[in-house]
């Protein structure tokens, strides 16, 4: 697997645009469009909040068809509980991006993030699909990848090239959050391209365990929002032979496919809003990877936790504490925790370490704790951020 | 119910005490004893964290006798995750304070708050019983509320009176906790007196009601302790008919007990870290209580929802998402949302507001946010506090 740049627009037949509605400020774009020159197989995951966004309403009935041309999101404004307004505006999006590239509405998929409950600016964003089209590039994705942004402070895109039966292929991708992000996705969007060949089934299987172990294995705040979105299409241009099984081939590209996944996810953690730290959560011995992961959530999303990581304070009872509120039955003697490779509490008893040598350690932007619980073989990754004086700042400030 | 002066040295026949053990700053009291003059009636609730400290082990033997003299706590350091030493030290607190006042040391409750897994203390404790309980007197209670305190920025003590049957009835009460303050209860104690005459198994009914109206009711940062303790004695002193049955003195004794423990909960929130506005979240029209607690709890813990209030911003977008994540099955239709008495949001309708007056209605310290989901009868109400950048800076600095 090699890196490569050009992130969505990497793969061969994709083309990005974008526009500037004056949604977000005037001078910022906030309207994307990603195109592919043929039809493609997609898949999609979305947010499991009971309180969805129209766009999410619309895109999940699209994506059943399996296959899809484009995908048009703006930010700014998410289309949150603006009733049948907000469902007209999600379709409309759709309809026409769909009659500018000449497909059927059903195949274009649509997103939108930013404020919740606000009246959606419809009139603005279709006056700037037209725009977004008549400026589609191969090398649009970067500005793709701004026009998604809200609070994040730097735009997100990677592409990797692999090697499928001697065919190089490409999976490229963009992405955004920064605040609202917690497992089971929260306000983040991430729209993945590849010239891959595969049956959509399969793309949805790759997609399903690939997100599973990145995107669902990140927290910023523990909040999860409405519009959550994570579209894939794959429109076979590479010319591998088409992936129909859980083949050699489907292995390669699921390897890919999690690479790019993983990378943009960590990169959603380090943008975490205020984060001065990036934190990652080791859990081991545990019965079960669900369990493992359940622990490695609760002790991510502990504001005691996160707090103290900000201050640089090793304080590892914290972390013991949230373990024991996770609702997995964890036992004290049979645990052990280590943070940056340092050993603080070995099945049950407290280590003695040198404070001032264990604090400079943790004077470092990377943080890794790992927590041993002792009881099984399964094991699970978890990424978050510490919780600083900024986010309050940002999070206090934000609708107005 | 008539407001009394006195704490939990108001009912007849409780005295408290306290020492400077040195745990805390040296000008600091640190360790409490509060005895009642005979064998008492008694309860506990206690943490469900898996990771428990050693006193809540010991304490929770301790009450299943339903009889008890005395309760000894100390602030500083919790007794977690010391091992068979925690145990050990536990068990010499309750012994000790046993020896002094002459009863059996399962009839002594014992309570200890602070840092987790640092090395207990137990010679300091040890030696500053004999100097607690020298100093037992009727005027003690609001020197043991401030000997149990912590992060608390004040000393949280109530107490009331109330005719039963014609007998005047006291109930006190001191309580402890600012941070990790979550349902299920956080490092939160409250230590309750009564000279009420109520057979073990009816105080622990009460108690329990009581307790899940109150300090399961509320939450700060949605951590849960390892410590906490919620125990109540109650001598007989009062001289009424001693309550066996959900008589109607049971009843006008669980008001009491109600008002207590409400009082003392919403005390807890206003101290909350960094607090700057008390937030009551009132949850109506669920298919059941449980499910209007869970959705109050959702949007009480978003740290969304809480930086938009410390920022004074209106954002209710925010609290229908984190309804929508509850767990609760909401319908976006049937949902109406009003803050401080503006509705912003009716039965899936945004409403538009005068934004500058809604504001204005927001820079108060009290935000009541009305949540009706539209689905049913059932109802809860949550207090919580906002999030501010002092919440962060308290914890990102707590250990050392």
């Amino acid at each position: 697997m090699e890196d490569i740049s050009g992130g969505v627009t990497a793969p061969a037949g994709f083309k990005a645009g974008t526009a500037k509605c004056g949604i977000k400020a005037p001078d910022k774009s906030d309207l994307a469009v990603i195109v592919s020159d043929v039809e493609a197989s997609c898949a999609g995951m979305f947010t499991t909040n009971r309180i969805k966004g129209s766009p999410v309403l619309v895109s999940r009935e699209h994506v059943k068809s399996g296959t899809a041309r484009a995908i048009v999101a703006n930010s700014g404004n998410a289309n949150v509980c603006n009733g049948e307004d907000g469902l007209t505006a999600a379709v409309a999006m759709a309809g026409e991006t769909a009659r500018l590239i000449g497909c059927d509405p059903v195949d274009v998929l649509v997103a939108s993030t930013g404020v919740i409950g606000k009246v959606f600016p419809v009139e603005k964003v279709i006056d700037g699909i037209p725009r977004a089209i008549a400026n589609l590039s191969r090398d649009g994705s970067i500005e793709a990848a701004r026009a998604i942004m809200t609070t994040d402070t730097v735009p997100k895109e990677t592409a990797v090239e692999l090697d499928i039966g001697g065919i190089a292929v490409r999976i490229g991708a963009i992405a955004k959050g920064a605040g609202m992000i917690r497992p089971d996705m929260a306000t983040m969007f991430c729209f993945i391209t590849s010239d891959v060949d595969i049956e959509p089934s399969l793309l949805r299987k790759a997609l399903h365990q690939a997100v599973e172990m990145s995107f669902n294995c990140i927290t910023v705040d523990g909040d999860m929002s409405t519009s959550d979105t994570v579209l894939a299409l794959a429109n076979g241009m590479a010319g591998n032979a088409t992936i129909r099984s859980r083949s050699r081939a489907f292995k390669s590209f699921y390897e890919g496919l999690s690479e790019v996944c993983l990378r943009l996810a960590k990169a959603l953690v380090s943008d975490g809003e205020g984060a001065t730290r990036f934190i990652t959560i080791k859990v081991t011995g545990a019965a079960g990877k669900e369990e493992a992961r359940r622990v490695g959530l609760s002790i991510a999303n502990s504001p005691l936790v996160k707090t103290a990581f900000f201050g640089g304070d090793p304080n590892w009872g914290r972390i013991i504490c949230a373990a024991g509120y996770s609702g997995v039955s964890v036992e004290e003697t049979f645990i052990s925790i280590s943070v940056n490779g340092t050993m603080l509490f070995n099945t049950g008893k407290v280590i003695q370490v040198d404070e001032t040598e264990l604090r400079n350690k943790l004077s470092s932007r990377d943080i890794i704790v790992e927590v041993d619980l002792g009881m099984g073989e399964a094991e699970s990754t978890v990424f978050t951020t510490d919780m600083s004086s900024e986010y309050i700042k940002i999070n206090a400030e934000y609708t107005t």
